[in-house]
């Protein structure tokens, strides 16, 4: 598989954006630096969250970003995104894996160190650890705490990327951590400035963790 | 592919069940005259869905009762049911055959004329159409006349399978439709005697609608 960059990770939620299309939120954020690109849509029906993919594709590609689909792995093999990312109630990685072939794309959400190991047996291409912090876009997280990322990151060959209410302030929390990335939502889709805003975490991820 | 029997068509609903679980209710189903059967589960994860399809797996292969998947094609495929079911809000039937393949059943919800032509040109193996009455088991349903059906059916040429409300009592509406089948949910599985419940539905259709 080719190089990833997985950097800063921009996992989508439209109740929080600030730009009128979803389209137009992930542009400014490629635009601001962003590697990746995970299309979250859980209370759309599978036509809509197919169309919107469709959409999204479009700049994602013209940009030459990885597009990952989250949880639906049907719609990521009917627009040939680059691949899949599921929850631990979401369908298995090693399904998963079967159902996609040996070049797409899994990233599978990790909060222990079982899981993250099963994952990388399983066949999972990189791991979303967390929640790092209290987080306003997702639910009935577990948190993880830094020393746990770090013995994460430590214990698997997979890249690690980093989640859950990670904002330029609690971007220090990670610097011993190893960390080969940072997803956010609300850090990036819900300010002002997203372009701005995203060009700010990478330079301050870069600085603090990779610095 | 095989012949397929349309005749009475389980979809099913949790929410509803008097049996303790979902695989007895499908077993007595299948034991008063169930000829197919839907899993629908609107409201699990993928990984309950997953399990969910695998037991009652055991029940419909055990009967050689083809199973359906509602909407998730991942689902469908990591399972290798029998065929996947959509709605007008779920993937478009032309994607969804390319997903599964020439060999699977598709069914495909079918409220009007143009939407029933569109399936069988993209591919459906059959229709369901209605909602023939009120429902209490789904919302926000269009409603199909019998005279609609009865049109649908003469102008295609793959299997109708009547759905919405259809209880013994609403089965002589139907009688003039030539529809293959009838699609229900609590009229079986919400009855105190699952096993009695289908085998006078099917009665009732075979000499009501095919008498």
């Amino acid at each position: 598989m080719k190089h990833l960059d997985y950097t800063l990770y921009l996992v989508t939620d439209r109740s929080c954006m600030t730009s009128p299309t979803l389209e137009e939120g992930v542009e400014q954020a490629i635009l601001g630096g962003c590697t990746m690109v995970q299309l979250r849509e859980k209370e759309a029906s599978a036509r809509e969250f197919l169309e919107t993919a469709r959409r999204v594709q479009t700049i994602t590609r013209r940009y030459s970003v990885p597009l990952i689909i989250n949880d639906r792995v049907d719609l990521a093999l009917a627009v040939d995104a680059d691949g899949v990312h599921v929850g631990q109630q979401d369908l298995p990685c090693s399904v998963v894996r079967s159902l996609v072939g040996p070049e797409k794309i899994i990233g599978v959400s990790a909060a222990t160190l079982a899981e993250a190991k099963q994952a990388q047996t399983d066949g999972a291409t990189y791991l979303g650890v967390g929640a790092m912090n209290a987080t306003t876009t997702k639910i009935n997280t577990r948190s993880v705490t830094p020393a746990q990322l770090a013995e994460i990151k430590a214990a698997v060959a997979i890249p690690v990327v980093a989640i859950g209410g990670i904002h330029p302030a609690t971007l220090a929390n990670l610097s011993h951590t190893g960390v080969d990335g940072i997803a956010v939502v609300s850090a990036i889709l819900a300010q002002p400035d997203i372009r701005l805003a995203a060009a700010q975490l990478k330079t301050g991820f870069q600085e603090r963790i990779h610095g």
